[in-house]
């Protein structure tokens, strides 16, 4: 937009031309709440589609607990991750009905029940170790609204674990695939399936692994077509991203 | 599936209790057309919504000759994409019809002509450098029947450019991202706009761009959630995601 | 295979042309036992020459009681890898015969006596601080019906370490090398022995080691050629390899 | 300067011709305190434009509170950086006027009340976890005599928090940009402001944050052209950078 | 921003409180010209200092053809950075006026005389083979209309030579430093000036220096203090940033 | 051995205890032909299994010639790795009956007919780009007296086309597999096979498969655990190691 | 050496014709004591110049008492490095004598007196932090018999203090210096002095000096040419390469 | 040195107590020539033992000319490294007594006939393609003044050629070992030779070696304490280490 755009859009406001409201939408700069650790975002929902997320690490717990506090005021439902036990129990203080979830780590405060949609998000997981990792996705998803189905260890090296769950993964509408160690699972499921795919490298393994960089590049390089990836265990953004192709209409 | 449950399946088979398509969808086993240096997927498109495409670097001007002809055999569309000029004048020898997009390195064959979707993908690029990469992600969209539309030059170095196709990018049913140097721009969108985003990093800068790689951690670490992102410079990648997504009914 | 030839297959079981156990060979799926969080496969010995081993880290206790319970009630040798002492006591209350061997990190669970090959696998060993990885690598074999001879401490610091044991070392008919530091032993016994050679780096070092890298390159650009390379620390793989190989008839 | 520039230098400070101040001029080098286990430079404040400052990883409490004592002696205010609570409490023994900021990690000790500038620099951080760094490097400026204004939490994911702070960034002297994860921001006010821009990455992150390389690696490829960096986390470094810029008469 | 503000804003621009002047300020977007591969940020210079500069890179010579004929029309002068001979050529078509600096590999196009600044930036180098980036960064420093000097090969090898002109670079208001190799150059000036330090690292040298990699890291990692870093072989973004702070009052 | 123990070898061959011929079997150490350039290894074959191998890169021409004179004056066969048409025009030149192997860059001289192996070696490749260096581990086997049997595209984007083979692979002594970008193959193979399998990273990708390092790493952390990796495209090595492990009895 | 030519030796001895003594020469075999975990070498101080030492590291308590234990039975003086006070008290129980250097981290064992060298091994350190490295090199020079003058905080952030000493560090035989950090300081010493100079990096630092990583570079890269470097911390290799040069006559 | 102390020996000059060669012996600062490119290090000879050297990659061919016509004003040898056919030409012109040495890419320019010393330097090669880097070492030892031998071929594929050079290698005062693949011919050698070692990485090799990064790692890691390395393909600095060491007394 050049500035003398804008001249003529204020101008056409003053002028009656245009309607604030027409206005907003076409500036919409967006509203937060100030705390003196953060800028709450509290309409990020309406922007992005999902609300404002507590990624705990490297906040203490105080943080936290201001965070929620003014997140309580609002009405969205409220999901932290990364979450430890000493944390649910300071959220749980000043917020009873919250709940833990110790596998995917995740505390979860229910305000407005969403409806459920009726398509599911296939989560796959190669091992047991991925676990944590699925589970965050799962949950993630689950609180923004959507039906999960997990499908757990059909790992490359017992591949026809994978071939008779087969039929009910193509049923999904969007697959997270999460893996660790040669990472090799989204690539088979992306050769099989025509959804698109959301692969989840996990840092189980150990040696060159990388914490999870062997599984992240194996992911990357996928000679299947239709994959895409997220950072290393990150169950979150997986959640996230299927959550949204989910709620396309 | 267990050998028992197999044994089952064919015994049910046999005392005609099931029929033979259910045990072929069970099973589903897929052809294949056998050439000296390679398997023809030939249905590939069945399989996972897109036809087999062939990536044209490590393989002789002969080899590429020999799978299009196999392909012309068939009635799906052809797209070989990172295709020079050489390559391209061998495959116009056999296949007339051929043509051949220089920027964006792709040869495509039009054999059928598909319905384009009504929803359309959006493909917004940081910088005039990052336009091949952009531009292959676009034709493969195109040549799997998606509409597109393109928005360039809007990175963040002067962000106003962005703000001012804003409006039209919300609109897209999925936005694929492309980007060098530092790739902010995908993190950007994603605080913007709620519908899923493809990242795609290019090589473009120098130094400690690595080749794309600090572009390609930038979008694996996005503070913004709901984005995903393919291998550096992995247009036609982007391009089968994006299809995927909006085909989705 | 074809869609066509799969139908064929299936209409020829079905008209009594083909047997069902020809057909159960060709499409052999395999059996596994479904655990909450895992999927027990619990044919693998028949598949790929050993039975499915447990890999502890990533896993709860929980978890890991779990699948041993399950596997109990099969009649194969149980073996757990990078397994510490609390897990131990764990899996002891529920199965009093299992044995810990704090060297290798493994446990054991012996439920049928197997013949111990003629043939041996030689584990040669760089310095003392190799052990636990040579340790983890011989029991291994061992579980599988393996004869393991152990040569310990004959670095290149000090070479006539080797040569005193070279002759035992030909005699072998496969010969894992466990290096950590600089990782020059395998090369140096590959241009001695005419024996099939698997190098295993370990994590022994500091500083650039960087965690065994540095051993692990050195073995895969090792100028003597019969060489091959497992992951760093992979005691369990090299034991694998070895007794793939040991046991080839 | 040639040896026999120097042989001048010397024989006409010898003859009189030239002032012994002069001479000090030209050779100046400069003074330090010995100790056991260092060498105190005590006036690198007159050379470089601030005094010597504790770095505390890798000393032991002792060896801080032999420096301590030494710096005592003399008058500027002492830093300590990456302090934690049991040195503070060392150096609080020997010093009772130390004070101790838990969340930038610092002790100072305020010896002589500097005038502070008019000019301010703006510390804007990307997120809450980034504050540590953020801190350090707001509390390194103002020992050293600056006005510093903080913004907090205007990260990328919500970009409209920083577009409503933009005029008051746009008045500082110097503005110092902290950010983890894709490191994004510094891009965005670079392209925004146009003061020197010093930007900070921070180890906030996880996976292929690597720490903080991904955000480093993201801010030296910034397309805004006016943006220098910093080591990860290094809050020191940027409050001493742009001390030294807000001085510049 | 609060969208309830914007509201404000926008019904006092309609109701006459607020003049659109004011409105424009606060809302600041800016203007583009629009062209096909790209859109060209024609006040850039307005808003940071120092107007578009062409980065030729991955830029067809076509597109820079019509990159600069969109900015004839504008009166700025015009910078290419990192240009071969051939599209100085072609830019030498259409704008008769432009030179060429072959060591710098710059086009520059003078539109307007600027005032050239009384204080010098000084541009110091390490190495011989270093020439090439500390000229990019002089060049750029002078189009943006300030007084450079230049200081030549006085890298650590032989530091009575850096010595020699210590005083010189004492005097400049900025200094940047260029050197590849080990990179220690900007670590021995940061401890001898009390002026702001733009350390360069440079892709000279072979190995172990990974493409400037060795020197890069040695000036993130300076026991100097007051040395902030760009990219490698960045001239022209340490020209920018020297510009912005010798221009600041 | 210790000095004494060799003092007691001579002294006892001194006296006539021991035989020559004993002595040497105890203290072999191996002929060697002097060049200018080289040293060749003359009895390789004697020690290791196969005879030394001329490996071209870094290698002049002419030195290339040289060694190829030497070996002639011995009776094994010859085989020269990474050749180009250029270094065989100069073998040709001396060695008339040499051929060459474009596809698989080698230089064969066959001087003795070997008897061949009934057992054989499947060579599995993933995909066409994969073959150069799967014909070069095909012909190194070859060459040292293998059966060797290729199977080719059979990747995991189509898995199918691997099932339909894997009776013929099962059936192998042992197994190459070949495979760049995600490296997945080979683990796909390690769970459904019973024999050693060798797996080869190739450098076909790009982007994050950083010249093959994606598939190393997927091939190191293979969940499946009988396999064992060589270098990057090192058809040679895995012929190698395939090669002692057929002739085992 | 040929087949033949061995044979000619041991025929030589046989026939009385060539020494036993001169066999052992040209043969030298080395001798160890065989335990449980280790092969004890002997005679390393004949052949290398400095006895066998203990690393500690990934060693039991246990081993390494048993190592001491075998190493008593004989007369050269002892050392271990990188022992913390469990493993000396563990020594000390076993050999009262041991006496332990908490900063270099060491156990010695003096057991016969060594003549001192009269050059001595300056050890020049450029920060406290680097003391504990710089310490492990000066006590393993001492313990293998030469002097050792120390040289401490010396960094190029204040540079006039390594002036001050230049003289002294001109006149050692040999001169280690120790750095992290940047690791610049090797490179300055190296300008300046005609003596060989060992480079150490250590860890010390934060960020990108990636434990040691930066300064190693540093020094590989040095503009000045007389310097050779060892592994990130390793001031036990630093002592014995100093020590190998200082006793060379 | 202090400030106070500087005054005290200036003034004592002034004043006659110190005479003027004692003041430059204790501030000796050294001279240069001044060129356009470059500030000719004309007493590096003096200070660090060998004379300044060209090192050629990155300078202009008319820059190095430059150079040498200026080093022609002096007496010292000269000697140019990394050299090719091209720059020898130029160099002739001007400098008709100029030699090149196309295997080790050098220029040497012989003026003054040094004494040769009796003690020699062994260097040491793994195999024919390292070479160049070996020759690069050996010339400039020569240029230098020292005796060198060269032993060739010798890597561990077949260390018995080695062990048949080993008394060789013994009697040299300094042993340089070049090794490029797995780099494990340092670590042998310096298991068995009591004189310090020079080890020198190599880029060839492919794959997993990075360009001699796997041989620099296994040099770094080696577990024979006395070694001590330079760059990748440094020969150069190899060649002034040993130089430095070889000319001790």
């Amino acid at each position: 937009m050049t500035v003398d755009e804008l001249e003529i859009i204020l101008e056409s406001i003053r002028d009656g031309k245009l309607a604030v409201a027409d206005g907003v939408s076409r500036l919409r700069t967006l509203s937060y709440t100030e705390l003196d650790c953060a800028k709450l975002d509290t309409n990020r929902e309406m922007r992005v589609g999902y609300p404002e997320v507590i990624f705990c690490p490297g906040k203490t717990t105080e943080q936290i607990k201001t965070i929620v506090k003014a997140m309580i005021a609002g009405k969205s439902n409220i999901l932290a991750t990364r979450a430890n036990e000493e944390i649910f129990a300071a959220v749980k203080d000043i917020c009873p009905e919250a709940s833990y979830n110790p596998l995917a780590r995740t505390i979860t405060v229910i305000r407005k029940i969403m409806p459920v949609s009726e398509n599911y998000i296939a989560v796959v997981t190669a091992g047991t170790a991925d676990l944590p990792v699925a589970e965050e996705a799962a949950v993630t998803a689950e609180v923004f609204g959507n039906r999960v189905e997990r499908i757990v260890d059909v790992g490359v090296a017992g591949i026809h674990r994978l071939f008779d769950k087969l039929d009910f993964i193509r049923k999904a509408r969007v697959v997270i695939v999460v893996a660790g160690m040669e990472g090799a699972l989204p690539s088979v499921v992306g050769g099989l399936v025509d959804k698109p795919i959301i692969a989840v490298p996990t840092s189980v393994g150990y040696g060159t692994s990388f914490q999870g960089v062997a599984a992240l590049l194996a992911m990357l390089n996928s000679c299947a077509g239709g994959i895409s990836v997220v950072n290393i265990d990150n169950g979150f953004g997986a959640g996230c991203v299927a959550s949204k192709i989910n709620k396309l209409k």
